[in-house]
């Protein structure tokens, strides 16, 4: 007899991810979870989206890391509603998963919030498998991590919605083009829809903004 | 009744650790394993490495990704011999396990070797827990993930014996001082040893050239 504890713990996950999904879409609220290697740009987009958002205490984040409090005290900083969970506490430190999740959501008033983030460890393998209640997934891709990631991190570009290509004012001092990175994402998935985006430059975080205001627009299901 | 899974699976591991550990040092072959978040630069320091080095015929490498052979095929064109392993076919899929760096021990010929590197998983969490039988662990740290990176993977510079601050070239555009993520390396750590490299400015890999000999020197021990 072989028993599979993997399949055993992400059927459970999954339940509560369903339940989670549902409960949010009920209350209206958009929920976006974000993926990335460490250091790839997630806070600093959530920071931007934050100073441009209408008010931003319509906003909320539930931020995962392994150990410390840095980045939900960054975003409370910029008037977000934020919830730390610190993944070394609970269980496996590599991901959030969806039970801490749901229990984080009750740190939220759900009636004022336009849309709520999941920022996740910082970690291209393990957060992919573990759903958490997201309506859309987004993978970011820092062009500093040089063009080849999404051949070699294949799920993260497959079971997520959108990649966002982030510090696109660095491509010229890393010799790594945009282009070559969106490439190689198409090369993993010809359809994947795909953002450049930059906090430092051109072309700023427009696209983001318009990507997240047609997912408002459509409760998170892609037209 | 409780049963510990992980532990048991991790004191497996170390024991095909150790006997790796010990079949190299037996050997006379320095074995450097090298952690990083994807994209941190481990196989453009091994590619430099190996440019500078007397010949590098006797340097090897096992490269583990989750999928791709990108790596290996980069370090072979430098005439690094090169073994890779693809996780995805290996169970977990987010860490290299002893066993299969224990197999791929005989592609090499161990006694033309000076020293055989590991090159992990992109992962700050899950390649730390798992010994491979390295004598040295560096851990590099990107500064374009940002200077925090120490503090939210602490056990990435707790478990590790070098930490390699990369891409130093890039400190003033991206506003991230090489000392200040020194500095977060000596607060969970303050004894830790620190190199600041770039193998496109200054200092160049002198500093890592000069460890690997110190290191060569004594057998892998720290003096």
């Amino acid at each position: 007899m072989r028993i599979d504890l993997t399949q055993g713990i992400l059927d459970d996950n999954d339940e509560i991810a369903a339940r989670t999904f549902e409960r949010l879409r009920q209350a209206g609220v958009l929920c976006v979870g974000l993926l990335s290697s460490p250091g790839a740009g997630k806070t600093t987009l959530l920071e931007a989206t934050a100073r441009a958002w209408r008010d931003p205490m319509r906003l909320g984040v539930i931020v995962g890391d392994v150990a410390t409090e840095v980045d939900s005290a960054r975003l409370r900083a910029c008037r977000m509603p934020a919830a730390q969970i610190n993944t070394a506490s609970h269980g496996a430190s590599c991901h959030l998963s969806a039970g801490p999740v749901a229990e984080a959501l009750d740190a939220f008033d759900l009636a004022r919030l336009d849309a709520l983030f999941i920022e996740n460890v910082g970690n291209l393998i393990c957060p992919v498998a573990f759903r958490l209640g997201e309506h859309q997934r987004a993978v970011l891709l820092s062009v500093t991590e040089g063009p080849d990631k999404p051949m070699k991190y294949p799920k993260a570009i497959l079971d997520t919605d959108l990649a966002v290509i982030t510090k696109v004012d660095l491509c010229p001092h890393v010799d790594v083009p945009a282009a070559e990175v969106e490439k190689n994402v198409r090369r993993v998935r010809p359809h994947a829809r795909v953002l450049t985006v930059s906090t430092r430059g051109a072309p700023g975080i427009g696209p983001w903004l318009g990507w997240l205001d047609d997912m408002l627009a459509t409760g998170g299901r892609t037209k």
